[in-house]
């Protein structure tokens, strides 16, 4: 027996489809799956398949979803006018967990990147258009991340929203809270300087 | 949303529960599971179910397999009269790997460990003390790891092993090959030393 046998390769090579999981990483998973019980095995493929089949994207703001609405388009306090564009179900997650944002949401699901063959058509930016068109915006907070993708959508789009006369803005760069100044790069530290507010 | 969609969770959970893989890194895991084709996810979902259900244990040796013998024990060009005991059949692959051992395993799925609660009856000491029992051994190899756990183990079956006269040996420790003296630790070193061969 010089080779994994075929099952456990095949379950190894499942796990390494997964984003930042090599060989060595995948055929430690997959013994760990040999400790599972049977019952454990089968409600972890269960789990599996209903991520795929029981999770759709909200209709409106694009964010993954268990029904045709997300949970913050329905939900009723919110404001309605006021969309903050991310690039990811992820960051809707990390700005809810603040517990201050009221508005809705649209998740791109992505970022322009011509390197990786992505371009307006790939990422919900129809989407985002079409709801601006309705009419009922005032405000676009591009929340994009602070990437050169994400700068680069969040430029594209700010010039695609300009003519309907909606307000367009975007979260500001700086020091992380509880930052060193000495460990915080060039270019943050001159976008924080740029950003600097009032104390008096 | 102040939380993540229940099947989203439900996934996550699922990889957490895979050894060294927390809370973060099973939520990326599972948002990796939302990329995938609905049939991806189901192949990887019946390689789950698979492992557990086509990898069963060699009757004699313990080591898993899709049949009642495995390939090792199955093949005819093995020196039936040697028996590498190992903890795991991670440590069966990387013996193979090796291309210099010719004899057969035992696979004991562990060490000995009081704290962990783990005695002689939860390994597969009963099934290697049969096949010595059938008296067609000559020599047993202890392979288990060099940890603590691995040691006690190779001590209680050498202790166990002895009255049947068979030859038992332990492999060796030593400065791993392409190793550097300068760091390696003290008791590998004093291993190394006692355990030196002569060159003329």
């Amino acid at each position: 027996m010089a080779e994994y046998i075929e099952p456990l390769q095949r379950l190894a090579d499942k796990f390494r489809k997964l984003d930042g999981i090599g060989a060595k990483t995948a055929l430690r998973l997959a013994f760990c799956v040999l400790n599972f019980t049977e019952s454990e095995a089968r409600e972890f493929a269960d789990a599996l398949i209903a991520a795929k089949t029981d999770i759709c994207l909200c209709e409106k703001c694009q964010n993954i979803s268990t029904g045709p609405l997300c949970s913050v388009c329905l939900s009723e306090d919110r404001d309605e006018s006021v969309i903050c564009v991310v690039e990811d179900p992820r960051a809707v997650i990390a700005i809810e967990k603040m517990h201050g944002y009221r508005g809705l949401y649209h998740v791109l699901h992505g970022a322009l990147s011509p390197m990786r063959h992505i371009g307006p058509d790939q990422i919900k930016i129809k989407e985002l258009m079409a709801r601006i068109e309705e009419g009922n915006v005032g405000e676009v907070i591009l929340a994009t991340n602070s990437t050169v993708e994400g700068e680069a959508t969040a430029m594209y789009l700010a010039r695609l929203i300009t003519p309907y006369g909606v307000k367009i803005s975007r979260i500001a760069n700086g020091v992380p809270v509880g930052g060193d100044l000495e460990y915080t790069d060039e270019i943050t530290l001159k976008r924080a300087l740029d950003g600097r507010y009032d104390m008096n």
